[in-house]
């Protein structure tokens, strides 16, 4: 699919039907996060691949209630090594969110492209996602997203329009 | 262009064309950051587009001396409004960075389906960026890049493999 239909047509899809994803589809989302451009190269991120019902179940009441995230086959669990990722000096600002972020938004194109639906999760308990997965402690949990087929086709939500998002030379 | 070349060819460009960007170039790549998800659909984001090229040579020492930053005709400053965006209760993360790491990744992928280099710039004085491009004091500058024909056609620095990017199940 074309880079542009991807971002034009790319959903958060509550709804999945329940067939298992096809190795190579899982495998096409996965290299593309691999890919993915981090602050100094320094990959600081983990994905955890949670197939197990059982497992998918327990993440629900740590997802806010959100039953659907489970419905999915699959719940990727987005993690960073915050003491690995790179630290601004002036401003002092860690890039693991921005790294896993980048890696994450890299997985729902990619998923788009191979006809799998994602929904950013950020309603999360981090603790509690930590101690069902085994993400250590000193580990930062960024963000989850259920991949499966996607059981509904819902519209993009309303954009802003571009000239409330963009400006010119200097800020207006 | 396919989704996964574009994942598989954008690179880190950091040396630029000295001409001016086709107007529906930059078009279709802001269009893209229009269209990207953010938490609860807020948006919390503004792109400051900078062409001036005596702005542009200001924002190099404010990004750590990187010259090839005002090569490019084009400078995409970007802030997100950190008291608009989605806060987590649990684990009180705010997903500004978060936001606009998405918006820039999408910026960064169309740019290459457009023929056009970015380099995502993490390293700079957040207080000397705004005092440039007027962004007020409690808007946060999370990521620059600049934006135009790349010169030169670098390789993509090595990556970890997948086995050490990559568990199933339970964290290992």
């Amino acid at each position: 699919m074309e880079v542009m239909e991807a971002i034009r047509t790319r959903r958060s899809v509550r709804q999945y039907a329940p067939e298992p994803i096809p190795a190579e589809k899982l495998d096409t989302v996965l290299e593309a996060a691999r890919l993915a451009p981090t602050a100094c190269n320094y990959q600081p991120f983990k994905l955890v691949i949670v197939k197990d019902e059982a497992t998918r179940r327990q993440l629900v009441p740590a997802c806010a209630g959100q039953a659907f995230v489970a419905e999915a086959p699959v719940i990727i669990v987005g993690c960073a090594f915050e003491d690995q990722a790179y630290q601004r000096q002036a401003g002092s600002m860690s890039s693991f969110a921005i790294d896993l972020s980048i890696v994450f938004d890299h997985i729902t194109l990619a998923a788009v492209d191979q006809g799998l639906g994602t929904c950013w999760i950020g309603a999360f308990d981090e603790q509690a996602v930590r101690d069902i997965v085994g993400v250590p402690q000193d580990v930062r949990v960024v963000a989850l997203t259920p991949l499966g087929m996607p059981a509904e086709d819902p519209a993009m939500p309303p954009r802003k329009p571009i000239e409330e998002l963009v400006c010119y030379e200097k800020w207006e």
